[in-house]
């Protein structure tokens, strides 16, 4: 059976859903996006995800096209008619289509909204135990990563050098120093049993699964230092892991050709993994 | 009527032109595009833009789904079934559709070609005539701009911040160094009357008008020199002008507060937009 898709208002088959070759979403990447988790059929950290897209959506001018209410709607009735378990519903919404192509944009444009589900093993996922490598790559990507936007060009490029090499995914390197994954914010853990993760800026986006992971490591008493931190002290870090939307927390087990934690997923990993799977699931809505 | 406008295959109503929700070109800006002038229904330029999209595809492991040839006979059959005159031809290649999202790419996806038509006066231009006012912003794109991709999101917010400020387009800087206009090559004139423009690089698109200007210059006696200048520079030059596919050559009559060659449009700026009309058109295909 087909999955439905949700397209400016209309519950679609997915091989009818689609948009305008004049949407800039389309021709200009002048679209934002949100990932949200699905567990036990309901959504993790809902809230902080919609706060997220309405502040992408304010810097670029943009408004959002209904309530956070009728969003959240429309993500319910995309479970419910898809009968969808674990996973994650991906959203995008772009300035929309004047009906021609043209740089410049009017203000109030009626906006391009677009939701699907995707159906995967968050929980029991063999990465999360096993661990993932990244190898360093340059960051190469627009200033203002802060905005959840669809240029999403770069970091494809980066994955794949990555998948070429061998390698599971990219850590991302300004000036010797880490910025972020592929698509996905980057921690390391020192020999003190420290967590170390770059503060928020216009360089990194703001993770909703690392905001609520650092309120949850507060409360384990694991000490989290927001600083950035460089590569040769990655190669060093006692753990290292990422945390994303839909993988929540996985383990790094390799950066280049350096081996982290002896090439096993670490204590600290696995522990916020844990909390956060328990605390995000019963907050689930 | 309705414009005509290709999509893989087929001549669309421009109402009914639509791509997938889950093309690369939508939702990663895994795209790259091109523009072609047409003046009298013939293409400007053609080879150069071909060439250009070839080694753009190339850069990013697309290829193109047909000979250039073929590519010729579409934009053609779109002059005709749009009894296009003078405009432009905008071509998009996205790396294609895999059936849902994942950053991740195989080789050999089919991609997704789009073409349509944008009638406009290119030679009768007022823009031409009078002259562009640009202001400077900060370049805050990715890294690679010598390949022509549909990451445009950031060159889009630049030229809406220009217009909000009651200029037409901008001019971006690196380290205090203009790199290029919105979307468009950046020229100076300095105090001998020599041409100044920034060499080929990562840093700035390879304009297909500015390569054909740089020849046309040589057989005019006009010195043109391929180097970086200052936003300093720029405001104290003879003239200053932009060089794009549909512009051809625009000038730019203030940067910033800056007014200049006197606040009108310069005559090596006219002089060459004369003659690159006249040579471009004599070659038109």
């Amino acid at each position: 059976m087909e999955r439905t898709v949700y397209v400016n208002g209309k519950y679609l088959p997915e091989s009818q859903a689609s948009v305008s070759v004049f949407d800039r979403g389309f021709l200009f990447a002048d679209a934002v996006y949100e990932v949200t988790a699905v567990l036990d059929g309901k959504l993790i950290d809902q809230a902080g995800h919609l706060a997220r897209l309405k502040r992408s959506a304010t810097e670029l001018g943009m408004v959002l096209p209904c309530s956070e209410q009728e969003l959240i709607q429309i993500h319910h009735q995309l479970i419910e008619k898809n009968q969808l378990v674990e996973g994650g519903i991906y959203l995008q919404l772009t300035r929309g289509n004047e009906g021609d192509r043209d740089f410049s944009f009017s203000d109030g444009i009626k906006p391009t909204l677009v939701l699907f589900t995707q159906a995967r093993n968050l929980i029991e996922n063999d990465t999360a135990q096993q661990g993932i490598k990244v190898i360093s790559v340059e960051d190469i990507r627009w200033r203002r990563r802060d905005i959840k936007t669809t240029c999403l060009l770069p970091a494809c490029l980066a994955k794949h050098i990555a998948h070429q090499a061998g390698a599971d995914d990219v850590w991302m390197l300004e000036n010797g120093v880490v910025t972020e994954g592929g698509s996905s914010n980057a921690y390391i853990v020192d020999q003190l049993g420290r967590v170390i993760t770059r503060p928020l800026s216009q360089d990194i986006l703001h993770g909703i699964t690392r905001a609520s992971l650092l309120q949850m490591a507060q409360d384990l008493d694991i000490t989290i230092i927001e600083r950035p931190f460089t590569l040769q002290e990655a190669y060093a870090a006692q753990e290292a892991f990422i945390s994303s939307a839909t993988a929540f927390v996985w383990p790094v087990i390799a950066i280049d050709e350096h081996r982290i934690g002896g090439g096993q997923p670490g204590p600290v990993a696995r522990k916020l993994r844990e909390i956060y799977i328990e605390i995000a699931r019963s907050r689930a809505i």
